[in-house]
């Protein structure tokens, strides 16, 4: 385990649960889900990892070795009486889409973040897809934070429009897809909505496109990363989630938060994000390394490189 | 007029005609269309054009001045009895897919295409969306070509399979869009589409995603470039015939046809695609310079550059 103070440290909040997931290559039943396990195992390949969520005494906490043996501190980690969090969901060929078949929140239901002792240095925040006004509880608890980035869904923007654009004024970057993006602009064009959400307070937005890549729109300008070409997507589930992993355990161990390195974070997320959905839920993971990582890293700079005039 | 042989002479031969398009911007009736005209108007701001195409007797002659000012060769351009070819399509908020509400070949039904003395030692040549058995004759009637790219349309994939499979097995590169790529390959992965193409004889095969940009396969890998992100996308048409034009312009002046060429050339099809794009018809390429598109390689350079490890 990494021991440090909370100079590289990295605070996730979020989901940890069960999954049921079909795709056009098989089914997964009840495997390990959520956006805190996938962020986990990705970030803790950079730095080290603090977790804060919640279980039902129905998980195995073995389930967390692998975590715990890359450094990953669960100190955060409740249990509570009850059924874990369950998500059930089913991906067409169109990867880019997918229908829930279930969301059985259980003890989510009643979840309300608490940093334990020694968490409140963490200097990077990743605010993963739960209610706004739980990530906002989670941002007055850490102290003075060196990047705080948060994650969204629909449900947040078609019902807690309010809560979600106050929690989005106090982060530094907002991580949503394609769809979101439109849905909370607005407007259909992805230039107007990303200069919309800027202009909600964040500095850095990043737009998720599947496998056609994503967009991180800065005040400084427009960075385009491709997603890596994979003869196929087996469960595209949680590669927005290591994609944020990835992306901020680079940014932890970076001396600033230039462009340069905000760039270089992009295309170590989109990295990770492509060993994820190789498989079903995180085995893809589990025994990933930072060199297969660093190596698929200059992959992605063969794929878009091309010479000045 | 630049004055050449055909050292880096384009030849296209592919529609002329008039279009209506209808977009969620505003609409364009009878306005100068067809992929020869797109194709003509962005390579000859590269190199010396020829073309082989037909008209009615409809077409005021004079709607081509813009295009002899550039150095374009009409010597190859039929006038025949009748209306020139005419075509109108509807564009949804998804500028990625488009409706035709009418095609009327005219003259072009009994079209036949000629090389006028001169053109047979045109060295690049391009076969814009015509009917897969016309394409062939003009590859029997070029002298050794040093390049020649095909484009495709759904219509052909499916009525006309045998006669498409057999100039694609002539030519050196293809050039389609996605969902043709799925549907001549029968597969639902584009990395398994291009491996398909690539089997049929070509050496290059480019995949265009509109909005998300494109992907060029050969068997060396892959080199993917985004979409330049604009506002608002007015008229998506011959945004594929235009990056042709852009694609082959620059090749035709290059030294040799190096991979590092290709990507140089697949950027500055994008460049040129990226303007046709923010107005009507031809309208946008009417006054374009080659120090604009420049500028535009430049910036496509910003959007996706990062640093090695």
């Amino acid at each position: 385990m990494v021991e440090s103070g909370g100079q590289d440290a990295i605070l996730v909040v979020g989901s940890l649960g069960f999954d049921d997931i079909e795709t056009p290559f098989g089914r997964a039943n009840h495997v390990l889900g959520g956006s805190t396990v996938y962020f986990s195992a990705a970030a803790s390949l950079f730095a080290p990892v603090r977790v804060v969520s919640v279980v039902g005494t129905d998980m195995p906490l073995e389930s967390f070795d692998f975590l715990r043996a890359r450094g990953v501190d669960l100190a955060g980690l409740q249990v509570a009486e009850g059924k874990t969090f369950h998500w059930a969901g089913r991906y067409d060929y169109d990867m880019n889409s997918r229908e829930t078949l279930a969301t059985d929140l259980n003890v989510y239901a009643d979840f309300h973040p608490r940093l334990p002792a020694g968490y409140e240095d963490s200097q990077h925040v990743f605010l993963a897809n739960i209610h706004p006004s739980l990530q906002r509880e989670i941002l007055g608890q850490a102290r003075r934070p060196r990047l705080t980035v948060m994650d969204t869904m629909n449900l947040w923007i078609e019902q807690e429009r309010d809560a979600l654009l106050e929690t989005m004024h106090g982060v530094d970057m907002v991580s949503l897809n394609e769809e979101e993006a439109r849905e909370l602009s607005g407007t259909s064009s992805l230039v107007a909505a990303a200069r919309y959400i800027l202009s909600l307070g964040p500095r850095v937005v990043l737009i998720k496109k599947g496998e056609n890549g994503c967009v991180m729109i800065t005040p400084e300008g427009y960075f385009m990363a491709p997603a890596y070409p994979l003869e196929e997507v087996y469960d595209p589930t949680g590669a927005g989630d290591s994609f944020a992993g990835g992306f901020l355990g680079y940014l932890a161990g970076a001396p600033d938060l230039s462009d340069e390195n905000l760039r270089r974070a992009v295309v170590y997320g989109s990295a990770v994000a492509s060993f994820t959905v190789e498989r079903f839920s995180v085995d893809r993971l589990r025994d990933l390394t930072r060199a297969e990582v660093d190596e698929r890293y200059a992959e992605f700079r063969r794929l878009t490189y091309f010479e000045a005039l």
